[in-house]
């Protein structure tokens, strides 16, 4: 008799219900809906309006996501509720949204249904800077260890400053909390009726670990008086595990949906990491390069080292039994994308419309005639700073060996390349410093679309590339978890890694490494080192320098 | 009585001739003819093929100029050829062509009309590198010390390559040849029966100075042995001076035109040279920036220098009684069409369109709105090579500073200021190495067209940037030498400052620095310094590796 689970992917703009059937992998049905409030950017649904770099999301939306997508699936399916094992989500992080002890989100009370920060802070609501940007000269000036976790800097994307600034800008939605949870801990509450916290999103974006725990409160106060006891105050709920079970569906989620009331519900996970078992990825030594408009870099370990430039590493951050290292180039995707859109030529174009094909098939194909070297360019992938090895946002972009006869394709090509002297600086720095890189994996947007791509990464690197099929994406993931967290007794698995290894997807076709490019690539790649640790290590403080001067003459 | 003189201007691709009245500048009638051969890149005119980086002219187009331009201004402007009293030309250079003792060229004869050497090779045949090359080796190599006076290197343009490839290409040409002369030299014989050789073309590209006179006989062998008595067997005729009369008008050559039998002819010039008197240059100190695709910058100065990285140092190589420097940019104009035509969205292309505007127009009204050092943005103008002061053209571009949110109008500004803070390089390097640069005079295409451009080239210089009006072009300053052959007491003058001051034209408007612009360049152009002699002087060669990489991988 089959067993089926569901996974739950909460992207930024819908949410997608996936069920499937457990000893292959295969999706049975599936079901998306978007978000009916998307992301509130300038606007609160009464017209309160946002300041700048806010960005909220409605939870309503993340309960009509289970209401709606769980009962078509199994309609569709036809599954007996009873053979489905498991549920388990992914939800982008660090997401987090103020709550009463009893789950009921601030904003959905009639007395903060106007209060901006009382609705849910979407990872990408970027107006916590100041606080950010405060936390981390104190935190550096109090010498605090878990900056070295995160490569010294904390993001104004995280939990902590999001906190301080709901906090510090309205005091009374801070104290009318209970909690304060990432949006993917209060679904599977909703779910299971138990809260508890992701090993993931509190290790990647809580500043947690399973060692040391939160920062102190000390830290806490110094950073504001009123904070000193926050971890207390609102983060006072247990860690969940990955892969585990927090709890069962509830007897009027199991109403709602048509789940059978009872079915394990695994603790949630970050929408990135997830998709390391849909990747397939099965063990220590395995590197996954989530590829989009910027690429995430997750590798799995047995053994903790602090290796300098990485964004996080998380015992247990991302499958139960092992570290987890995360490091990541603020731009990849978004890198081709700005030289389309801003640099390609009218020309192009015209025959790109005439041949009927995207600008980025166009360029791709006039870039795969050119030989490595070829085009006597080399750039640094810094457009939106370097996040790793460097750690340093003020870092801009770099071009250079331009000549009247260069061409776009091959503008276009140099920095596609960039990016893999960026990948290969990172593999290198884990190898260097005690973490072994064994086998390297690529998923995403990129890594399905743009072959000429991935085989430069893998002449570059010097390593094979396997390719996730990432038809599936983060919901395959979340389905993984959840069978791991049914068991094997009741039809599922033991541990992550085998559900990874029979449900998660690698195409046939990988990438070799192509000798004759690997050898001009070698010395490409020396020549980018040497640039990026003249810019990027003080040699030249150029970029800094004008940035700083831009940012004061823009005011 | 009003008196005139007529300047013919030899470019590359036409002729032109201007009658200009003496006392005014004025300019009262014009005629241009387009040469009908043009410039032969891929065959003789019987269909002979020829090879890559070849341009020949035809020497009949240059005789065709004389017989229907003069004719015309003269029956157009009705003036009495009586009260013309002097012919000057300028041209192309280096641009030579192989003779017979009578004038002939070569090609006119029936057993050469088939033999490419035999043509008048422009200044922009190329196809003379590897003598250049091999030529530069050894004159290093054997420590020649006229190798200093042009920045350390003689480039393929000039006279020697050519006539090396000559002589090593088709020895039966180098030795049927009693000359070989430059076409500005060959012109002024055909109109007066005197050869000479200028001494601008002579200095500049015939590797010629006044105190030395040509390279020894020893050099020569060096380069070849059959080159060795190369000066007394192709190149002996005498000295022309600028500014003095070569002959008078020969009754053949008056009753072709219409022109006064006996009228004074003045030693030719280069077509970029004899800007200086058209843009109303007065004396030492004053700097003009012939702005084209590329730019060249000449100086005047009581003393001789040996300044590091210029072009060249003529005594008397413009002005007579001055020492003339020149310098410079290899990639000016080139550098801002390479943009447009590269790197220009086609949603830019669109706007300009639909404003009914030139692309640059439209670029440049976009880029005048930003404020110096907003866009974060730097480039080194190096796309072809640096010509001055590291003489040195396997350097590339470079731009640093994008982010994701830079735009092309901001590049584009970033391209021109680059090449202003090259020009400064300049100026600063003449002024370090003591001679003065007290005014800045800007001719050519940008000057005219480009205001934005050139109130950048104010700030960045920090100097007021004089404007010449530069409709009348090489043809005016011609005439102005014309003025001088014929001397004062026939109603000309005695000197080419005189003339210069009377009909040279510098328009009413210039540019003077905005003092809060200066202080932003000011650090940009230190930002530009250190870059400049990071990459160009040494600190990392990474240009020339990338450039000689794709050499040799293009084969």
């Amino acid at each position: 008799m089959n067993k089926y689970v569901l996974g739950i992917d909460y992207g930024s703009l819908s949410g997608r219900t996936v069920l499937v059937q457990i000893d292959t992998g295969e999706v049975i049905a599936e079901c998306t809906l978007e978000y009916p409030h998307a992301v509130m950017d300038t606007a609160l649904p009464d017209g309160t309006p946002l300041g700048q770099d806010w960005a909220l999301q409605h939870p309503q939306d993340y309960l009509d996501v289970l209401y709606t997508t769980i009962p078509t699936v199994l309609k569709d399916s036809g599954i007996n509720p009873a053979d489905i094992i498991g549920i388990g989500t992914d939800f982008t992080a660090c997401t987090v949204l103020p709550v009463k002890a009893d789950g009921t989100p601030l904003c959905f009370l009639p007395e903060f249904a106007c209060a901006p920060n009382a609705y849910v802070k979407l990872w990408k609501h970027h107006a916590a800077q100041k606080y950010a940007t405060a936390l981390n000269e104190i935190a550096e000036a109090r010498g605090e260890t878990f900056l070295k976790r995160y490569g010294g800097k904390i993001s104004s994307e995280w939990e902590i400053p999001k906190i301080w600034q709901i906090l510090d800008e309205s005091p009374e939605i801070y104290a009318a909390a209970d909690y304060i949870v990432e949006a993917g801990d209060w679904i599977v509450w909703q779910l299971c009726g138990i809260l508890g916290k992701n090993t993931c999103a509190a290790g990647y974006k809580g500043t947690w670990s399973a060692k040391d725990g939160y920062p102190s409160s000390d830290f806490y106060k110094a950073l504001d008086p009123r904070l000193e006891n926050c971890v207390r105050e609102k983060l006072n709920f247990p860690i969940a595990e990955l892969g585990k079970a927090v709890g069962g569906i509830t007897a009027e989620m199991a109403e709602r949906t048509g789940l059978k009331a009872g079915t394990p519900v695994s603790a949630s996970i970050i929408d990135a990491h997830v998709a390391m078992p849909s990747a397939g990825i099965t063990g220590p030594g395995q590197l996954l390069a989530i590829m989009g408009t910027s690429t995430c870099h997750i590798l799995l370990s047995n053994e903790e080292h602090l290796v300098p430039g990485m964004c996080g590493v998380v015992d247990g951050g991302v499958y139960p039994g092992y570290y987890a290292y995360e490091a990541g180039q603020s731009c990849v995707g978004d890198h081709f994308a700005w030289f389309a859109e801003h640099c390609c030529p009218a020309s192009y174009q015209q025959a790109a419309n005439t041949q009927n094909k995207n600008l980025h098939a166009y360029l791709t194909e006039l870039a795969e005639m050119l030989q490595p070297g070829e085009s006597g360019l080399l750039a640094l992938d810094w457009w939106n700073g370097n996040r790793s090895v460097l750690v340093d946002f003020d870092l801009t972009g770099l071009v250079l060996g331009m000549t009247l006869s260069t061409k776009p394709e091959e503008l276009y090509r140099a920095l596609i390349e960039a990016t893999a002297y960026g990948t290969r600086m990172i593999v290198d720095n884990y190898v260097k410093n005690g973490v072994p890189v064994k086998k390297f994996v690529a998923t995403g947007g990129i890594s399905q679309k743009n072959a000429m791509a991935m085989q430069i990464y893998a002449d570059v690197l010097n390593m094979p590339v396997y390719i996730a099929d990432g038809k599936q994406g983060g919901a395959l993931g979340a389905a993984c978890f959840a069978a791991v967290a049914a068991g094997k007794e009741a039809g599922g698995f033991d541990s992550i890694t085998e559900a990874a290894a029979v449900m998660g997807k690698q195409k046939d076709t990988f990438y070799t490494p192509i000798p004759e490019h690997v050898a001009v690539y070698e010395t490409l790649y020396q020549e980018y080192t040497r640039l990026h640790d003249y810019f990027g290590r003080g040699g030249n403080d150029v970029m800094k320098r004008l940035k700083a001067m831009r940012t004061q003459i823009r005011g």
